[in-house]
């Protein structure tokens, strides 16, 4: 039984790992086009600051990977085609083409960086202008930094990569100054919360601007980029593009497999494409949403790893479930934690809910207790079942943690009533004795009466 | 409609301005013994350190309960008697005794810390011996240590209490030494996680000798009190007294209320006592386990305010129902967050169970994020039923706020299947892409399996 597998990262190494696991006479290739498997791409921003390294995001190296797990790693094969028919791929290497048949197939491809259409950008792309999506793009970016460190950075892209790539920057006395096209940063979250986000930047002297469209990118001189937007010029020595990613499926699409949710690879809930014998798993692969029922795109890490299990369990024979995703992601920016999971209210609606919502504050410590903040809880609900949808939450401590309650209170179905009668912990270094999911959950629960009035 | 309030403090103030909120019409009289009301009794320990006052703890002034809600709190009552047959309640206040009709009551007065049968503790009782229950133990504790700072100090009792008093007394600069006649401190929490306790103890210098029992106290000379113990004599010019609590409820047993729980009074779900007109809530009443259905005696705080609310709804026509409880607790111990919910190994038995364990330890942080250590997490199942029972958690961050999770976790019934199928969140700062919560739901799904067999 030969798996091979595409890519080299979180969900083509858990795959591979996990069918050796549970078959180790299985013969497991992996496919990787660069020089790197299996590190931790979320950890990119933060090893922009001295003293910190690209590569202690390396998780297992590849030696490991050979010797100790038996899996057959071979790093710069590219694959350029899927073939069905004859059951093989194809693809090049350094040293020439390379065709090799499978029995299964995991394509764990995984997303790239979008490089948006903005005049010259390409002409300065990886010399003044960078992406941070992969191990190779943070080694160029850092060698960059900590060659000519920057006086003035330009962000295009305020989702939550330029937000954490800000305060590594930052943290370089950089000047930093994020570009959002949309009206507002970070679209997973309710505008309810993001004002705090606002203040943060703005208490770290990083400026953010909204509804700022980047047209071009030139050189004025050796140091400096004239960054020209929808709202003037602004003169840069570094600019890092953040514009969001798309899931790399173009190679199972040329070869017959369908797409679903974002174009990324349609499979089923054992992760199998519509293609026999070919599997999908992590950020190239679509998923279901817990809540809406409906086919979505969420590129995240666990989801990674968890798909990745599931489909190198299933290759070699077993029949395990990839469970449905919720949405939940968290980052942190500065001094705050941000975290949802559910629906956004957009969402909800579009998914044929009749979203209430309620947003409070409430502290993260008891009142008496030095220290802590504000917590902002954010609920969504469904005015005709009852239920919860979602939620959000920022504050500069517990938002992390608080978010895996909800997780789990979406998860089993509970109604705001419900989620107000949790006996949840208290003492008071950690929050007031009504924690502040019990008192969101209250305000969701009035908000949801009037509604129905 | 007279409502009637015997204790002032969480669930008494609670019901209390509930009843009002309800029913404006309501007289509502509240009798408290002491001249203290609605202050957070949780906070007593964080405050013995200088810089920190025991007055911040008050909640809500007697004034602005009287002005503000239009509730009568009437101080320095000690009710002495309940007489259901007339619907009465007597007793004495500084300036002799008062006899009150009531149409409804609500007994909400709370628990009082054990004095244990030492020898000599009664000479020392406020005189160099110390409780740490009500404001007033914080006053008279705190004005000895400003007044004559100890520099050895004796805690009796290895509970949560007697270690959060460590921390503070610590921070005095005192010696600290627990001792605790159990051959384990803090009980509800497993004995695989409570090695962390013992070494947080030691690296602050606290003493934890178990298997100690207290014989005798007695005063040496002006300063040194004599502590003897079944295992030697120790010197302290200070001893702390926390060997736990019991419910008030005498007062209600001697009215032919029925107790329950641990000799709490025996309460329903909506907080009703076995006399008609009477309620109890906080923590001189008992409640209903969620996952044993076994009634429980478990005094904390949002509990109290919880059933304060529901009483206070009740009493005056509503028809709300207290939530069982989970057993959620947590508390702080120096660098260390510790936390539990649901029931332990050996409540599990007892209720019928048949319990499985399993203990994982994972970092709090991605393994290249600055920072963090690492988290203990055990989680209790039912091999019959396949479902989680419990769980605890220590660590020096994330326990206190992830904990509420199993709470919701356990809420929903969830087997650790379902637990470790769950979306939580992820991001370097907070831990690794597999939560800790994942992995210990991992464990205790091999742990059933092997059980199984």
């Amino acid at each position: 039984m030969r798996l091979v597998i595409i890519g080299g990262d979180a969900a083509g190494m858990s795959a591979a790992s996990q069918a050796k696991r549970q078959d180790r006479s299985a013969e497991v290739i992996v496919l990787e086009k660069t020089r790197d498997v299996s590190y931790g791409a979320c950890g990119l921003p933060y090893k922009l600051p001295c003293g910190q390294k690209m590569e202690d995001l390396q998780v297992v190296t590849v030696q490991d990977f050979r010797e100790k797990r038996g899996i057959d790693v071979r790093l710069e094969h590219r694959v350029t085609a899927i073939d069905p028919a004859t059951k093989s791929v194809s693809g090049a290497t350094p040293s020439g083409p390379f065709t090799l048949s499978y029995d299964r197939l995991i394509i764990a491809t995984g997303a790239r960086a979008i490089r948006p259409p903005i005049e010259g950008l390409d002409a300065l792309w990886g010399e003044g202008a960078y992406p941070l999506k992969t191990l190779e793009d943070g080694r160029n970016l850092k060698a960059t930094l900590m060659t000519s460190p920057p006086r003035q950075v330009v962000i295009i892209g305020g989702g939550y990569i330029g937000l954490e790539a800000s305060e590594g920057l930052h943290a370089l006395d950089a000047e930093v100054t994020i570009l959002e096209a949309l009206p507002h940063i970070v679209p997973f979250l309710p505008e309810a919360l993001r004002a705090r986000i606002y203040d943060e930047a703005e208490a770290h002297g990083v400026t953010i601007r909204c509804n700022t469209l980047v047209k071009s990118v030139s050189r004025r001189d050796y140091i400096t980029i004239a960054v020209e937007t929808s709202d003037g010029v602004l003169d840069a020595d570094l600019v890092v593009v953040a514009t969001g990613v798309r899931p790399e499926s173009e190679l199972a699409a040329a070869a017959g497999i369908e797409l679903g949710a974002a174009n990324a690879i349609a499979v089923d809930d054992t992760l199998r494409t519509s293609v026999p014998d070919v599997f999908a798993a992590g950020d190239c692969a679509d998923s279901r949403h817990r809540i809406s029922g409906m086919p979505v795109w969420v590129p995240l890490a666990l989801r990674a790893n968890r798909g990745g299990k599931v489909a190198g369990a299933n290759a070699v024979g077993g029949e395990r479930k990839a469970p449905p995703i919720m949405g939940t992601a968290v980052f942190k920016f500065f001094g705050l934690e941000i975290a949802r999971t559910g629906l956004t209210e957009a969402e909800a609606r579009e998914s044929g809910f009749d979203p209430v919502t309620a947003t409070i504050q409430a502290p993260t410590r008891a009142h008496y207790y030095p220290g802590g903040g504000k917590l902002s809880v954010w609920l969504l609900g469904d005015r005709k079942s009852g239920r919860l949808l979602g939620g959000a939450m920022v504050g500069p401590e517990a938002a992390a943690h608080k978010i895996d309650t909800l997780v789990a209170a979406l998860d089993g179905g509970m109604t705001p009533a419900q989620l107000y009668d949790l006996d949840l912990a208290y003492a008071p270094p950690f929050g007031p004795s009504w924690s502040p999911l019990l008192t969101a959950a209250s305000a969701l629960m009035k908000a949801m009466r009037s509604a129905a009035r």
